[in-house]
């Protein structure tokens, strides 16, 4: 079968590999679309990152480079192992792309997201959504409606790291949002809080990704904080109050700083965002305030939360869908789109 | 009566002033014993800070220098005011010396330690602690039990804020803490945490405070971070978890460091200290190890829980006073041994 496999930065290879052999407990999966992320950008870029490094094979998974990429797919069930009771062929699938050890504290305590071994399908091995078929454990397999299309599907991976973000801040319907960042994340996390019936608040500065707020829908505010002073409007906006929950999705200081002053006293400010620095924090204003800065990172027990949000149309996902393009065309047209097109391109779908 | 009186910074004067009046709704109290803030020793060295600036009095009291300083104190209730039920002449009290406004929203929230209007009895006037008597509006008096000596309850004022920021940080019966500094406020949070059945690991630099917290009987463990790893040691004190809460309590870079590191996957850092200027923040520990990181100031609805601490002896706090003085000596022994003696001189309290 086809896959896109990971050799060293800018060597990713379309090849030939030997189709995964079905296994008990586990499912086989035809794979109908995978989304490209950040981190596979990354890893085209600058990897190996998350991919194991050559010699030092991943502890879990064993493997080492080359591996399959791709880790945000929907597929159908093809083949059923020994074992599995809940799914069957035919259902429609999408996978939390996860390798864990289940052993170490986190684990034991549920939060494998935060599991010491951790791994990702489509980066540490076993196999990868951008190829043709994969076979994954089934506790990692979740049923979707077949009402829900397959591509928008692909779309429900980077969707529950949102949803997580927004369970972890503690945000509730009626609540008042403040969104910092229009990028891809920023506006995932915008639907799910609009999906969940707060009020959003999104700050962007770039005119392309306040455009494709506004087209999206997730946002019932866009403030461009180089031409209104953000504090005041919030404050405006929330009656005197300021924002309940803000996300940061930017990385960057003075949208940091901006959360902290808009946020009401006894805010919660959900860090998204991967830094490429350290933060400078005002820690008057922390203290001062009362605020919460809180820390999150993937997902766990999430998923069935984004499905539903998918399945009962409370989300939708479609205008994130920015291309839809042939497994050949990954490089030309994936990554290098991703690179040159950093403010338009949402989500590109792979179809293999 | 006689009364501490600030006129401005190294400037406070021991004068004669009249007695205040009983009012309706209030009570008068003979001032027993009044401790001597790091608040006040600031606004001996740089003041005013929280004591208004000459020619802007503050919003609520309409007062400005001279102000009678002192908020940290115990007293016997000698005049009861109209329409006051449930305090009576003799009643051995303390007060939350807070002036709030009731009206803007942290108020309504009844978060009034997060008022928009904020000042403070013994600062911002309506008298202080550093005299012989004062009256104060019932809602801020909180009677205890006559086995409590009265020097002993003096110390309920900054006890109440170590209760405070063990409540925000959600530290529970069972769980490890770490305290990051052994100065006032960290031997306080060190207390209240083994008072509320917490395992309390210190960690602290300089030999003097080492030696307060270990006769203290606060701290299960002391740890030197210059002579050990001090990630290691509470890893395996934890049994490899790392700790539950970490409360800042010194306000420098290192310490917050180390907590981050010492910290269990979704632990909560909880900073008590005043900075004296930004920290740096590294928001790969936040986000990889899902950290919460809580800003916390003064009480709210927290004495009775410190009254019941120190009622039921669950926190001694005999060795925190490490000074008994008249008020006549309150700049000499008092404000000069805190700066002289920083590492020894815990709570000072002064006999009007």
């Amino acid at each position: 079968m086809k896959a896109a496999r990971f050799y060293a930065a800018k060597d990713i290879r379309i090849e030939d590999i030997p189709e995964p052999e079905i296994k008990p407990g586990a499912v086989k999966i035809d794979i109908a679309w995978c989304g490209i992320c950040g981190t596979d950008l990354h890893e085209y870029l600058d990897g190996p990152i998350f991919v194991p490094q050559p010699g030092h094979p991943h502890p879990l998974t064993h493997e080492e480079p080359p591996v399959t990429l791709g880790h945000e797919f929907s597929g159908v069930i093809s083949e059923v192992g020994e074992g599995v009771s809940d799914l069957k062929v035919g259902d429609h699938v999408v996978v939390e792309p996860y390798v864990v050890c289940g052993e170490c504290i986190p684990c034991k305590e549920g939060k494998y997201n935060l599991c010491d071994n951790m791994g990702f399908i489509g980066l540490a091995g076993f196999g990868g959504g951008l190829a043709e078929k994969i076979v994954v454990e089934q506790r990692w397999v979740h049923k979707i409606d077949d009402s829900v299309p397959l591509d928008e599907a692909a779309v429900i991976e980077p969707l529950t790291v949102a949803v997580h973000a927004v369970r972890i801040s503690g945000a509730k319907a009626g609540d008042w949002a403040l969104v910092g960042g229009a990028g891809p994340i920023g506006l995932l996390v915008a639907a799910v809080l609009k999906g969940e019936g707060l009020h959003v608040i999104i700050s962007e500065l770039a005119d392309l990704r306040k455009k494709k707020a506004q087209e999206s829908g997730v946002a019932d505010y866009i403030v461009d904080p180089s031409k209104e002073d953000l504090k005041a409007r919030v404050r405006e906006l929330t009656n005197g109050v300021g924002a309940d929950v803000a996300f940061e999705c930017a990385g960057v200081n003075p949208v940091f700083d901006g959360m902290q002053d808009a946020l009401k006293m006894g805010g919660v400010l959900t860090n998204v965002s991967i830094w490429g620095h350290d933060a400078t924090v005002d820690m008057h204003k922390l203290v001062n305030k009362e605020l919460v800065v809180k820390g999150t990172i993937g997902y766990a027990h999430d998923h069935p939360t984004s499905i539903k949000l998918v399945e009962d149309g409370k989300v939708d996902v479609k205008p994130f869908i920015t291309g839809r393009i042939a497994l050949e065309d990954l490089i030309d047209q994936g990554f290098k789109t991703l690179i040159d097109h950093k403010d338009t391109a949402v989500k590109i779908l792979v179809h293999p």
